[in-house]
């Protein structure tokens, strides 16, 4: 294998180091790890994402792909998405979980579970295919 | 500025380019892309946050601490996880937003609200702080 | 008034009273008052709503208004209300909250924020009326 | 059987039969119906669970059962209880379910999935009893 090949097949689905010691730090300075248990973290992201259920209950399926570049919703959608992926960054980091091996693992479920020849086209659960 | 100190500035606090082309490939083999407007991709997050908080809820914060080390819990902790992760960088990425630069912008704004000295040690939401 | 008119207009909203007794005894029954804190009722609550959500996420708006006459998903619709319902009683249980006195005084807050005048036809959140 | 037990087996569970109709009527006269497809609705519930959780998020176990009588949060939390119990009514309302009737034979399935001898003192799921 040339070393091209290794580098491909290293790189990261994802990575969030960056922003993870910027939350741990952000966290430490105003001794917040005292409240950042997993388990509150999950109800921070729960909140986090009906927030962002409250931006696109009333829109309609077309009118939801336009909805960043609208001017009078688009900051809000970046400001809730921004607000669920700390939250999940944070809760991965507070639990020591490697969201990109866990990920990677993931596709690889999903691609077992949904096989092209038979999720073409189709929205049911692959335990109905 | 030295090209070394442009390169450190320019860190992302974030990086999720490979992991969003891969689902993109992935809902383009299957003729998925009908089913992921945002609207659909919020309920699909939403029921993946559900998912995560069904495994937190009758744990203790102090329990839930050692959640992700647990053999019984702990590898649908990181399933949870990667779900919530995939479809937030999938809506992020039919929505067109840019997740590195949304949550930077967040981390200021963040910043700002809760300067260190009025916010150490308690989770007062900024607005009663 | 008569006491028949008096009677009438003491309708409650809603009279959850005989769920919440048969709720408060299954659980006491299982010994299970030790894990019905508000919070992790909360919690239970949002994986309930989370269930719902997974029932609906694919779906069309149109389709969502057959969902419970519809063979396949509609038993599991009604499933998932009821376990929203169930914990939203036991909830306000917990906590000593009469959720008839809240939901009135909810509606005359509503009626206040949404005159009709103001808010026909349009989707807008009070604030942007 | 006499008719006094008669009357005692036909007591409802609940009675939310006022609160539809009123909300019935407040959409009707707004011209609201149009935006309360289930599909909506369920976004809506989505919410204002996640507004709910918002004010337990960073709450102990301990705190948060007296959480109703705090004269901070208090309001806020019949405030949101509320509004999660207005848009499961009118969910079930649109969507033509008797939620009397689902969470009737609902408590039936939990009474046979969680008999309570296997269920005495753990919080366990059905599936690992």
């Amino acid at each position: 294998m040339s070393s091209r090949d290794d580098t491909t097949s290293q790189r990261k689905l994802i990575d969030v180091g960056a922003l993870a010691s910027t939350l741990a730090e952000f966290a430490r300075e105003r001794d917040w790890e005292q409240f950042h248990s997993p388990k509150n973290l999950v109800m921070a992201l729960t909140g986090e994402v009906g927030e962002l259920a409250e931006l696109f209950q009333w829109m309609s399926e077309d009118d939801s792909r336009n909805a960043a570049s609208d001017a009078r919703v688009g900051p809000a959608v970046r400001d809730e998405l921004a607000d669920v992926l700390v939250y999940l960054v944070r809760l991965a980091s507070v639990l020591g979980v490697d969201l990109n091996a866990a990920v990677g693992q993931k596709l690889k479920t999903n691609a077992a579970k949904y096989p092209v020849s038979a999720s073409k086209g189709t929205s049911k659960k692959y335990t109905e295919l």
